[in-house]
């Protein structure tokens, strides 16, 4: 547990999340960033950025992020790679819970999850939850000591999962849906090195089979279903990420987190910026522009400043 | 005459308007920007950049924004030197008029002037508006052919409009309110050559003196005023730049652009972003997201699309 009271706690540390702790970091904000896996996001994975105003072309959609990253560390902004599972939002000290069993409390949330989630929902995949169909091998890994799990995705989230199963289950089908993964160089390599994983690439699963119980996969070009005791899917899409919040905000029909002016969700505190509001069009540069004006606002809320404040540098 | 009929004429080269053209431009549509002095305005100015998400700390404001115009030309946008002084917004086809005589025409107008105009009248100006007090050598310095003017100012525009009038008048005092310009090398150069410019530092306006036109100029710490026939004033503040609208477009009570969703003013066809619109706080990446958001915008308008165009790179 950590005792730390930040004042700022960012979910997510894609431009967004990174953007907005540049500017709470810089209003000697205390601020702590929580993201899984910078690999995971829509910027993280592009492979060229050629219009992000201010940054000469062809630098990767990584190295961006990065030099975000490490001008809100120079600022005292710390980062932490932490998967978010879970939030408290009852009490006046908002508090995330991670996969890894730790908790972070701040005076304020500000949610930047962008939109990676689940595009659409898989034959089968609605009945099955609970039932052998999962989004959390830290959650229900345990479940499948000796047994047969596919997990299904191409981000380091996916690799790290895969091994993760692969102490606990007998068998792991690493179902990449294209023809590479977009991982962390290290996660890569660690997967050389679990005889029980089995990386099949260009694997889309098309239908969840089962009665009562995940049993099998039907795959896009393969005749026989791949007979499995449980699937985990981290699939990225276009829908926000939203899950962690357990319903507790306002969201819009299309699954968007919902705010005011000031980027406020429905509970006080709670500030949410990015794709994950599906406001805008997807640009890296406008992402960063409302990290940057949450950021403001959640630095107006907490020094109940009449103004958020201003100034060109 | 410009004969080009352009897709986009922006107004202004800040990080609203380059941000823009590199849009438009990547958009494949014919992009100009108009731009009087990139060092006039508020990024232009700024010594030290920190907080610019993706740009590492410590460049300039004109680094920054200088490679926001290398981008948008390596992708086509014309950059042009130009004051727009008055615009023809009644025809399809908008039109900007400039200070050297030009005319460019456009399918559209993006108006992306920023907000560094004069924050407050000095005493006696309004009542002398037209009888010696000028905005703009270009129009009036043949009226002061063996005159005394002084021109008012630090930035590059109020130096290059002093060498203007010294072509004209018999004596310009410049008055720059600080203790240094913020003006291109090569124009300060030039003054060194003008044996009838007389530059003052630290020199303040505090009132306009004359009865029926401009007789003298009180300044800040001196007994006696200083006499002159006319007064050419270059102060920046934090006012929207519109007065090249000519009231053509509506705007808000405290004078700025106002604009609907979209970014569309008054007149369709004709678009605003950037600290014109005082919508948004004062910080380089917020104005740069408008400049985008804006030219996608634009995009749409002219291509008839249902959706701005969508995508990471």
């Amino acid at each position: 547990m950590s005792e730390t009271l930040y004042d700022v706690v960012i979910v997510g540390g894609g431009p967004a999340g990174s953007s907005a702790a540049i500017y709470t970091a810089r209003a000697d904000l205390r601020t702590i960033v929580l993201d899984k896996d910078p690999h995971a996001g829509a910027l993280g994975m592009a492979h060229v950025i050629a219009n992000y105003p201010g940054v000469r072309s062809g630098i990767s959609g990584m190295e961006l992020l990065l030099t975000m990253r490490s001008q809100a560390e120079s600022f005292g902004a710390e980062f932490a790679r932490e998967k978010v599972i879970g939030l408290d939002l009852r009490e006046h000290v908002k508090k995330a819970f991670t996969a890894s069993g730790k908790m972070f409390s701040g005076r304020t949330l500000l949610l930047a999850t962008g939109s990676m989630g689940k595009s659409s929902e898989i034959d089968g995949e609605r009945e099955l939850v609970g039932a052998g169909v999962s989004y959390c091998a830290t959650c229900d890994a345990a479940f499948y000591k000796g047994r047969v799990v596919a997990v299904a995705g191409r981000t380091g989230e996916a690799v790290e999962e895969a091994l993760m199963l692969s102490r606990f289950a007998g068998k792991v089908y690493l179902l990449c849906p294209s023809s590479s993964f977009s991982a962390p160089r290290e996660d890569m390599e660690r997967l050389t090195f679990q005889p029980n994983i089995e990386v099949m690439f260009n694997s889309r699963i098309t239908s969840i089979n089962g009665s009562g119980s995940v049993e099998s996969l039907s795959l896009s070009g393969k005749d026989d279903p791949l007979p499995v005791d449980g699937v985990f899917l981290y699939l990225t899409g276009s829908s926000p990420v939203i899950d962690y919040t357990g319903g507790q905000l306002d969201s819009t029909p299309s699954g968007c987190l919902d705010t005011g002016p000031g980027f406020v969700t429905s509970v006080p505190g709670v500030f949410a910026a990015g794709d994950v509001l599906c406001k805008e069009i997807k640009q890296a540069i406008i992402v960063a522009s409302e990290g940057c004006r949450a950021a403001l606002h959640v630095d107006k809320y907490l020094r109940g400043r009449d103004k958020a404040r201003s100034d060109y540098h």
